[in-house]
């Protein structure tokens, strides 16, 4: 499992846009995925509220649940090194985002959880945290898994 | 007209993301409004293939649902100061995306219509094209209106 | 909570469409609701298969959404009767379905739960169960609150 | 093309769910496929109001759907006679309805069109208008091709 993180800290950092969100892979295994993020001036929606900008909240929902959606394909391969011989990251398909409290905090918490991985797609749920555990956003999404 | 077009670049210049993706006002009227975003290196999602990702496609395509949702209510209220003093900017109630194609160009185009407009809650329909009118991906958005 | 059960029964029989599908109110509380259906014939949805109509499922899933935003205005409001005569049924704003497993089986089981209750809009998330506990479709659901 | 109705007719036929919802396929083409429903009081949502329950609206945005999406692949296959034996009919991945009016009316027509259909999957948007063109709600679907 430590393995999975690595190479997962490993993606992470290769795409640059996670690197701006400050995305930070914090445990990844069968059950799902967590991902953290740090408020900085740069995330902000509403210049008024200091709040987290919605475009913030539902990139690390894709992400966090596209990870989710991976893992389940890594694990059913065998080994790590063999799914990475046969499968390219996840593309997502479609997306859902319910905002339901402003995204006030200094610190959030992203889970995804897979519903249903079939052989081609993938169905998850997230969601997002602040550090006083108030429930910000939910998600559900759907991804397609792309063999080599 | 012009004096509304004014009041959205104003807007989108205090929000350090919608700075940050580019996000480029281009018009807006009562059938909606229209955002353009150049291609950066910061805005990739996908290492391997320099596609823009998904969290800037969703995030843009809120922005555009949001200032179309936005001028709906601003039309509504007889001049541009009347609404100023009433209207704060709109909160996003739900959002879903769908990912047609890889989001591949250098210029992308996003446009937002409003479906319907009520006292409380609008509904808008969102899309983003390339520099070749190629549809990336298409959005549907609630928003409500925040008065003072 | 036994007079707010009644309620509902009263409320599911007045609706034609609820009573060709069969739903039957189990529980209600505030915690959210949940319906039961039972298959039938005319509910089915693949010939080849026997399995239940997607038009079912997603119409089951929105009525116990419905009912659990409803639930929670009603107990805000302090007393049945005070709330009878201030709130009409709640509105779908919009719903998301997510059809996970081939709806297979006799008896079905919808559970409604509220992630937030506002003074005009409620967000829930639903989900869809069958005899044998798979859970075969999930949703999420916008719903406006109507006031006399 | 008087092929493609006919047989959509038939499969529309066998389906017990929609023979209750009366649906009728007024036409299929390349470009889409749309149905129209007549007002019966079975279909009644809200006693009081006399309108559409929101169930027959996603339940039929999501048949006009499925159906735009399957012409898209029956043409592709080159004759219908090839389709018929590679094909079965799309299943509904997921969907996403939001109702803009209610659904007052005595004759309904849904329309569907394909925005993506790649090999695996398509995405569909779908209308729903009364009699006197008032929009009524729109949707967006996600469906599985299904082959032999």
């Amino acid at each position: 499992m430590e393995e999975l993180q690595e190479l997962f800290h490993r993606i992470e950092d290769l795409i640059p846009f996670n690197r701006y969100l400050g995305l930070h892979a914090e445990s990844i295994d069968g059950d799902g995925a967590v991902v953290s993020l740090d408020m900085r001036d740069e995330l902000i929606g509403n210049f008024q509220d200091g709040i987290l900008h919605g475009g913030v909240i539902s990139a690390t929902l894709d992400v966090v649940g596209g990870m989710a959606a991976m893992v389940k394909a890594v694990l059913r391969e065998g080994s790590i090194e063999e799914s990475l011989q046969r499968l390219r990251p996840v593309s997502t398909l479609d997306l859902r985002i319910d905002y339901l409290r402003p995204g006030a905090g200094t610190r959030f918490t992203a889970r995804g959880f897979t519903l249903r991985a079939g052989s081609r797609v993938a169905v998850t749920r997230m969601e997002l945290h602040n550090e006083n555990d108030e429930l910000i956003a939910v998600g559900t999404g759907t991804y397609i898994y792309n063999y080599v």
